[in-house]
C-alpha cells in the first residue's frame, strides 16, 4: 500500500443478501487495468449477520486495494417486494461500506451497463461476462458475481469518459 | 457513561430513508424505564449519503446510550417494489449498524408489536402512541417515528417476559 496513491480506483459491487460480488480495477489513462474481484459470501444464516458481513468485507476490500470512488448496478426487481426488501437490505450493508470509506456511490442500471460494455442494452451476461474479460485481459472464468461487479465498475470508466468528451465537444 | 454497565438496555429502530425512528429504554426486574428516543433525519439529498446518516446516527445512539440490544419492526410493504427497495436500504443500514455494536438484532412483525403493547393485532398507531406514554410514564407527546420505536422495544421485553413465563412451566 503505497502513503501517496492518487491513482483512480474503482470499486463495482453487485450486491445480493446471499452473495455479493466486488471488482476493483484502477484508471490508468484510457487503460482500465485489473486490481481484484472476488464474491463476499453472506450465507444462509441470520440476515442480520449476513448484512454485517457484507458491510465488513466491503470495508476491508476498500481498505485493503484502496478504492477511491464506487459504481453499484441500480436493481431492477421484477420478483416480489419480499425480495425487493431482502435486495435493498444488502444493497444498503454495500452502500453503508462505501460512504464509511468516503467513496463516492455512482449508480447505472443494467441497461447502461451493458450498453457500455457490449454496446447494446439488450445483451446477454455471457457476452458481458465476455467483454469484461476482453477489456481487462483476463485469462479463465469469473465467477459471475464478480464478473457483474467488474461490469459495474468498468461502465463508471466509460462514463467519465463520455463527460469528458461532452465537456470537450468532441461529442455529438 | 458507566465502563461497567451490565443493565439490559433496548434500542428499539423505526427505519425509513428520509426519517428512522429510535428509542432507548432500560430493563429492570419487570419495569421498563425510558431513557431515550428521537428521530434520525436522513433527508432528501443523495441516497448514499441518507444511508450513511441513518449508519452514523445509530452508531453514536448505541454508543451514547450504551444499548445492549435491539428490536426492529419486520416490514410489512404492500406498496410497490421500488417502495420496497428504498425502505430494505435504508434497514439494511440500520441492521449494519446494530451489528457493527455487537447488538443482537431481533425483529417482531408489526401485529405482534400492537398484540403486545394494546393486546390487540389490529390496533391503530394513536393506541400504539398512547401506551407507549402510559407504560413509560410519558408526558407530552412523542413523535410518531420515535413512538413506533419504543413500541417495537417495549415489544422485545413482554416478548422475552413470555419466553421466561414458558420456560418456566407458568404460561399454558
Amino acid at each position: 500500500m503505497s502513503g501517496q496513491r492518487t491513482a483512480r480506483r474503482i470499486l463495482g459491487i453487485d450486491p445480493g443478501s446471499v452473495k455479493t460480488g466486488f471488482g476493483v480495477i484502477e484508471v490508468s489513462g484510457s487503460q482500465a487495468i485489473y486490481v481484484a474481484s472476488g464474491v463476499i459470501q453472506a450465507g444462509t444464516g441470520a440476515f442480520a449477520a449476513r448484512l454485517h458481513t457484507i458491510f465488513t468485507g466491503l470495508t476491508a476490500v476498500i481498505a485493503e486495494h484502496e478504492a477511491t470512488e464506487s459504481a453499484v448496478e441500480e436493481v431492477f426487481v421484477n420478483r416480489n417486494v419480499q425480495s425487493a426488501l431482502k435486495l435493498g437490505q444488502a444493497r444498503g450493508a454495500a452502500i453503508c461500506a462505501c460512504a464509511g470509506g468516503g467513496l463516492a456511490v455512482h449508480e447505472y442500471s443494467a441497461r447502461a451497463v451493458k450498453q457500455a460494455l457490449v454496446g447494446r442494452g439488450g445483451a446477454d451476461k455471457s457476452q458481458v461476462g465476455y467483454m469484461v474479460r476482453a477489456t481487462l485481459g483476463l485469462q479463465g472464468t469469473l465467477r459471475e458475481d464478480a464478473a457483474d461487479a467488474l461490469a459495474v465498475a468498468l461502465a463508471h470508466t466509460q462514463h467519465d469518459r463520455l463527460d469528458a468528451r461532452i465537456a470537450s465537444g468532441a461529442a455529438r
